[in-house]
């Protein structure tokens, strides 16, 4: 697409393809001469869950694709219980659209696919921005049954996105000011929503962080043959994937820059979505082959 | 100074203050709208190690100081084995420019002299920026006796600042690369140069590196009462003051960024100056009091 218009993630359409023998939701605005960006999604997050303040400056310049892997949302299939099958679902879908090269933002979960994709085929892949992500053999990675995230989750007070206000932020006021307006951001959208993440969707990819959590031959050596420019980014405060991951991961990756928000939690890019946008947009339109930028 | 001229380290005249009882030698150029921007210098450094890659585009918009503390170039006095009594020099030279308020950029020991300086006079500065420096308490701070510095150091193919190329940067080509671009720059200058310090200088700032090793009290506790807007940087491949202690700072400073480089050690503000400096630009034009930028 060569149309600079700027879309936004509170109305574009969903839409569906049909390949791999599956039908994908997903939804693709914007446009622009760079790569297109595709957005792979948190823990039982769907489509809606992406904030518009997130998706709609990245879609000026480019095309952003938002997609709901299998079993999610309003995609078919069984949830993988790995991230190398979520990885292979991705690709399909990738490549059902034709998408031959691009670049790639990853949060949390969707981290862990992203560099899954990107080490099964480099090739396809640019530039890669992972947020509030852990590589594999990281540490702490989504227990979500720790008492001090489980006190949260279950709270019976906590209604529909009121989670993610106590989970994603941290419990200053400027943090609870910004996942309000979070909150009220992915609530704007009134029609073609996907349907919520209901137990199956949670306890099949908490499979895949279990299974991700264990190193495959030396911890993190896998890391050093990643040369795609990189971009971490994590909440210094994330009790869901601590800011150790990030840590190891711009250690590790041989051509990572790292940056760190402070006050913030797992949610660092939805708290600080000007500050982040505007990075990640510098980082994308680099030329160069350092992720320096 | 209203002035927005741009000066160079290359080129700018030392002058010297008498105060405090002492002489200090300094430069100052470049000027604007913006406060003025401190700059405290690394273990032995002189106003001649102030790469002007990294001064210069600083300075639009800004004036920004250079300075010697007591004993170090053409300052007078011994070399203080604190850093508590190095902020006092520096406090001192402040107030004989009759500078109320200002930025302050710290890199490495320069670093631990600007945490220890907002935190005696917290009103006299307004933003922070940290380089591969570390908070007290912090751990394997400046241990050049440890065989992977050692053997670098006292390698006597290493002449002048050749040193500077095998402990500032790492070993790959292109940080090596870089490594010569500074040490080009740096020798750029003709006349009215510092002298280069001696041992005297590095023993007395080595005793102040061990002290400032102990904590004082709870370990980094300290830290949680700065409020200052900190820009925190750091190479992931420094082995002079490893990155780990950019995390804690970042951590437990409250209103802290943090920003690694890949494939960069204790240099990386010289080994990516354009980044560098525009990311601290930005930083210190923000309006806001949030460290985010």
């Amino acid at each position: 697409m060569s149309s600079t218009k700027t879309e936004s993630n509170s109305a574009a359409p969903t839409r569906f393809i049909e390949t791999n023998g599956h039908s994908y939701a997903y939804r693709r605005f914007g446009g622009g001469s760079a790569l297109p960006l595709i957005l792979l999604q948190h823990f039982t997050g769907t489509l809606d869950n992406w904030d518009p303040a997130v998706t709609d400056p990245l879609s000026s310049g480019r095309e952003v694709i938002l997609f709901d892997n299998a079993g999610v949302g309003r995609s078919t299939g069984d949830v993988p219980v790995t991230i190398a099958a979520m990885a292979r679902h991705a690709a399909a879908f990738l490549e059902g659209l034709g998408i031959k090269r691009c670049d790639v933002l990853g949060y949390s979960l969707g981290g862990m696919v992203a560099l899954q994709m990107v080490q099964d085929q480099p090739s396809i892949f640019r530039r890669m921005i992972l947020v509030g992500t852990a590589p594999r053999g990281g540490e702490d990675i989504m227990h979500l049954e720790k008492p001090s995230l489980a006190k949260r989750i279950q709270d019976p007070a906590n209604k529909g996105y009121d989670v993610l206000r106590k989970i994603f932020f941290t419990s200053s006021a400027a943090s609870q000011a910004a996942a309000e307006a979070f909150v009220h951001r992915i609530s704007q959208r009134s029609d073609d929503r996907d349907p919520v993440s209901g137990p199956n969707v949670a306890s099949a990819q908490t499979a895949a962080f279990r299974e991700w959590e264990v190193p495959a031959g030396e911890r993190f050596a896998d890391l050093s043959h990643i040369p795609h420019p990189t971009l971490v980014v994590n909440g210094v405060h994330d009790e869901m994937i601590p800011v150790v991951n990030s840590y190891r991961l711009s250690e590790n990756l041989p051509n990572a820059v790292l940056l760190t928000y402070p006050d913030a939690g797992h949610g660092s890019l939805f708290q600080y979505p000007e500050s982040f946008t505007r990075h990640a947009a510098a980082f994308l339109s680099s030329p160069f082959e350092s992720a320096v930028f």
